[in-house]
């Protein structure tokens, strides 16, 4: 299962909107690993059917290792259950149900209608932490959020006038862009883009993983979706997020007003696609709403918020950061740089946002700390 | 070597103010461990003589492995150099040269002199590891100033109003009274010690070192010199840090007036030692001035500064901060919690502080980070 864990990372970068998942099929009787497979892109094959492709006839009788329960329904390609079943699988180990509805335990029924001996639960925390975007999407409804900021060692992003490239090193930043690869979203508040003008792409030659064996084209073939959080529609019509391949999505606070549709005209006209949401608390985007609605129109499994004090302390109050990643640099800016978060209204310490910190870890000359806010609620 | 640095180390709360030193004696013909030794407290053996002590007749043709250069002179007690040869050492290794004027290379050369074979440099960055203020002080006429902190991982120490008790949890605190404990001064600023009333002593009781071979009673035997900038002679006369074990010195800018002379006859017959320095820059304490003043007059190895953004921004300009020592617990305060330092003048990202991050550890739920600020000259 291991195995099928490592061979499922490989699909980082490419499953959007579907789940990474890996498969391997071994021999009951000598252990021997007969073929092994993994989930690419949508359209394409699932991990199962990869394996038993690559297996041929050598799957009769083998042990099927699954990361995720096989599908049960015949979405783009068949359901896998069927196909082990008509492979001659002898048996059938999952990490994890599939919470997607349409799956959610048909397949595993199916699988032992079929007489075949099926195990679910192994390696499961593992699985899970493959798939933390899906699993949310399909559980809550709203894609999983991680909260990506770069600091300096007194917790700063930027001297008072803005300026703040470069705060982190290249190997920092290098990291940064493959949370973004792996992103189904990237997301900022319209001052951050103003500010830096920011681009939010994707860019092959600043990954670092040439040696990915599905090569760098394969992993900037999609651009996850842009999301500018953007109240009364700001951005600039010159912007160069907006030369970017892939799409923008601006969303602003309906108001029905002339100003705003011929500003939206413009805005599509530069290359945007324009979302008018319900004003949300103090006259600002809907968070929720928002998230809400990038899960059920975007697919959207993971956002990565990279942004400014303000908006990143507002999802955080709102308890929809599920996962921080500060990237901390060995510098010192001093006390009239600007701040991590804006966090309004808290002024005890009994109203302190708590964290666990899951990781702290070299990168490059920076350091990465993994922390998870407590939101009141387990995810992953 | 290693087991003579181990030995040294347990003098790490005691030997204040002098350096802390082990010795081992070695039989050279079967590798055996004969005697060892460590400087407890000034005023008592030396290294050489506690284990030659140990060793009795033993002792000869052993050779000996000592963390510091054997002293030449009759200080309180005699010189070990001499001890050594007395003893009938054949050979004496040396991890580094005491850099004390008054030894300076003629322990080795009596040693020499005496016809035993002597080599130096093993483990010699160990060693200097082991005594940072007694070098600082020896090679710079200053002491050796930590800097510790506890913080969020925002980078805030407080809440707007002051109010911080407590960031960080028990296992930081105890390592707080461990570094308290190993300093020959605790120095802190007027605002921190208003505000939180502090004690800056060391308690026994938090220490968590019950297993430590000298015993809780030894360790705080001594307390360290607690030391108030206090520009304008504003501690309170009923405040906590009177009242503790051991001395308080207030530090103000003379002024020459008759009330500061009243204030002084006060704070005195309160319980505390005032010293008036001439204005630095912006008239406040010459901190520089300050810290000569500590090694010259109260032999000040190491100095834990522990104070608010001000007085450590300021030492931190003046690069008078060797180390720093931040506890950063898994918590957010907010953009309007107060800073961890202040650094005026810092405006664009070019004048920007770099560090070097040494080490990240965990400590208990929080986390301690220790980084050595770039003041232009390597120390230690």
């Amino acid at each position: 299962m291991a195995h099928a864990l490592r061979l499922a990372r490989l699909g980082s970068y490419t499953t959007h909107p579907n789940p990474r998942v890996g498969c391997v099929l071994v021999d009951p009787v000598t252990d021997e690993v007969i073929a092994t497979g993994f989930h690419v892109r949508a359209g394409e094959g699932h991990a199962e059917v990869n394996a038993l492709a690559a297996a041929g006839e050598q799957a009769l009788g083998c042990v099927a290792y699954v990361t995720l329960e096989p599908c049960s329904h015949t979405g783009r390609t068949g359901p896998c259950s069927r196909a082990l079943i008509a492979a001659g699988i002898s048996r059938v180990v999952i990490a994890m149900r599939d919470p997607n509805p349409q799956v959610a335990g048909r397949g595993i029924a199916m699988l032992q209608g079929a007489g075949i001996a099926v195990t679910v639960g192994v390696l499961e925390q593992e699985a899970r932490a493959l798939n933390p975007g899906f699993l949310s999407r399909m559980e809550r409804g709203r894609p999983f959020v991680r909260l990506k900021q770069a600091m300096s060692l007194d917790g700063r992003t930027a001297m008072a006038s803005g300026e703040s490239q470069w705060i982190t090193g290249p190997e920092a930043r290098s990291a940064v862009q493959r949370l973004r690869a792996r992103s189904s979203v990237v997301m900022s508040g319209i001052e951050s883009v103003i500010f830096d003008d920011s681009r939010l792409n994707v860019r092959a030659e600043q990954l670092g993983l040439e040696a990915h064996p599905l090569g760098l084209e394969a992993l900037v073939a999609r651009q996850p979706l842009r999301v500018v959080v953007d109240t009364h529609l700001r951005l600039p019509l010159a912007a160069r997020i907006l030369e970017q391949d892939g799409r923008t999505l601006v969303v602003c606070v309906a108001d029905e007003t002339a100003a705003q549709a011929e500003r939206r005209r413009l805005l599509e006209a530069a290359g945007a696609e324009v979302l008018a949401l319900p004003a949300g608390p103090e006259g600002r985007v809907d968070l929720e709403a928002l998230l809400r609605h990038l899960a059920e129109h975007e697919q959207a499994n993971e956002v990565l918020l990279e942004t400014g004090a303000v908006l990143a302390g507002a999802m955080l109050s709102a308890g929809l950061v599920d996962e921080m990643q500060l990237f901390m640099a060995p510098t010192l800016l001093g006390g009239e740089a600007r701040p991590l978060l804006a966090l309004p209204g808290l002024e005890h310490m009994a109203q302190q946002r708590r964290v666990e910190i899951r990781e702290i870890r070299a990168v490059g000359r920076d350091w990465r700390i993994t922390a998870v806010p407590d939101n009141g609620e387990p995810v992953g």
